[in-house]
């Protein structure tokens, strides 16, 4: 038998779960056949779902939770009474290292609150940041963190930038990638103080890539960097902006081409290559966000996401646990920190401890 | 002779002036034929390129100034020797008067110092906001603040609230708009300090519409509220995410229509309605950012912008002086200050003693 890649899912997550989650599942497992699944959800519900996919069966191993978290479920609150439901069973299977990796589409702040707690950050890492993947102009990017905190100091950013790199490096392939601070102007004396320290720490330390410096908001569908680093709250809200841009270019190019018999035609022609363009925007293919930053990996799928999308996302977590990104991420932040010791003549145990 | 609208450009200011400032110049005047431009500038340079526009020539009063501010000087510098540019001195025209409005597409730093400096906040208004018009899937809304203030108390934001209301219902004629605080989550509890703390002021307090409460990026272009506040950081962050995808989903677009002799046949068929789409998202017609909040009219067009933006940039603070915004802004606020001390029962100067 071939080694399999385990991966834990919370079947009871998401708008429409657990059935689109399932549905999911199945379909992930059906593409790669080096899929194990673990399976948590409430057995009345989920058992009879997974029972009507061969391959699912063959590839997973379910397990009774009898509580869900909600999806407005305050994080404190899911702490305190989750122990039992189907999120943290799935989190657990990953601190007890019967899985590699767990997904969830369920309630972020609550799985966010959890993974922090049971898996612990990565030595060196003080905060996770939520972690995509984004199309550009000329390829792809790596974005973080898209909302987990909301503030961010100079080191927070710091950290960011270099798990985001080493991310890029592994997920992406991108040998030296260059890491931009999302800014408002490319100016040294632009933006709040947090962003203007993390740019003069990044300028001076030894990176797994390159800092490019900051940039603004276009440069990052423009394809400027490979990492994009920010803070969660302008992160959350360049992601969603980018999310309603692309909706209304698309509600305008409907309505345009719906406007006259002529640009009717036109569509009907142009259809199989609008319907490209369609799969090459389709935020399906961007499922996934990465908590990154933990001891063990944790992939939040969209709540609203599809089956195919849920698939995506465990395609992302099946490839970051193959190639091994936290160990890459691990002995980066040792080389690092250790770099910093011997710079500054100091085995401190703060890593910036020095440099300002 | 009827009443004419003064309006004071900086001829000297943006990436191809001062050939495309007059240029558009000319553009506007030739439209409305009740604008009458203030035009500062170096007299060799711009004396000859008005003498090409005969009604230009009729339309406006030419005005030396020697000096110009680049578009990568500092404010403060700006602020000390810029006495003699062409920037001041438009600027000086609204202070004594003379003006109703001034446009420039020159370094937005020196602008906004500038014009805080010499034509000072609006009573109740600590800090001026840059606010511009949104396309939305349903209309239009009003976004502020655009990239003035990195940093933004609750205060900021309450005032921003209540000056992108009154533009709101001026400008685009809605009478009872509704404001969205931009977050990164609906729910009460998420978001920093200064955005939770502005919710619960405007939520308790009288204003000139309606408090939606949070909206997330993607309610922007949406159309869920009609004024969308956030600070100044995350709001540029924002606008020129949107302008990079929107360049993103065009790039992906005329690559689709390229991708085979059917789809080049469907867009021949398409191209009008597709230009209408083009027209439809055309930057230049949203050109045009006012610094809201101070006692004169500061339109401030974007750099890169051609005669046809700069142009509707005229028209913008045309608009805005006709309507009479700021009249509008300093009675709601009086308004608004005397209901909140008669509320408190003191008439303190602080117009947020006793909220909190």
């Amino acid at each position: 038998m071939t080694s399999r890649t385990v991966i834990a899912i919370d079947a009871m997550g998401g708008d429409r779960a657990p059935e689109i989650v399932i549905e999911g599942a199945a379909l992930a497992c059906a593409r790669n056949p080096k899929i194990h699944l673990l399976i948590y959800g409430d057995e009345a519900r989920v058992k009879p779902l997974i029972d009507k996919y061969a391959v699912l069966v063959k590839a997973c191993d379910f397990r009774h939770a009898p509580d869900v978290i909600s999806s407005d479920m305050k994080p404190s609150l899911a702490l305190r009474q989750g122990r039992n439901s189907s999120m943290r069973q799935a989190i657990n299977a990953v601190a007890k290292g019967e899985a590699s990796s767990v997904i969830s589409a369920g309630n972020t702040g609550a799985l966010m609150a959890m993974a922090k707690v049971v898996l612990k950050t990565l030595p060196g890492i003080d905060r996770p940041a939520i972690t995509s993947i984004f199309p550009t102009q000329i390829g792809e990017c790596v974005m973080l963190d898209l909302g987990a905190n909301v503030e961010c100091d100079a080191e927070n950013l710091v950290q960011f930038a270099l798990m985001g790199a080493i991310f890029c490096r592994t997920v992406l392939g991108v040998s030296h990638p260059s890491i931009g601070l999302l800014n408002i102007g490319a100016e040294e004396l632009k933006g709040h103080d947090e962003v203007r320290t993390a740019a003069s720490i990044l300028r001076e330390m030894p990176l797994p890539g390159e800092f490019f410096g900051f940039i603004e908001g276009n440069d990052i569908t423009a394809g400027t960097v490979d990492v994009v680093v920010t803070d969660g709250f302008s992160g959350n809200i360049a992601l969603k902006m980018a999310e309603g841009t692309a909706k209304l270019v698309s509600y305008f190019l409907k309505k345009a081409l719906k406007s006259s018999i002529r640009a009717k035609l036109g569509y009907l022609l142009a259809r199989p290559a609008l319907e490209q363009l369609r799969s090459r925007m389709d935020p399906r293919r961007y499922n996934g966000a990465i908590f990154l930053g933990l001891q063990g990996v944790c992939v939040k799928s969209h709540g609203g996401a599809d089956s195919e999308g849920f698939a995506n996302a465990i395609g992302v977590a099946f490839d970051i646990a193959d190639r091994g990104l936290n160990d890459h991420i691990r002995e980066e932040l040792a080389r690092h920190y250790g770099i910093m010791d011997q710079l500054n003549g100091t085995s401190s145990d703060d890593p910036f401890a020095g440099i300002d």
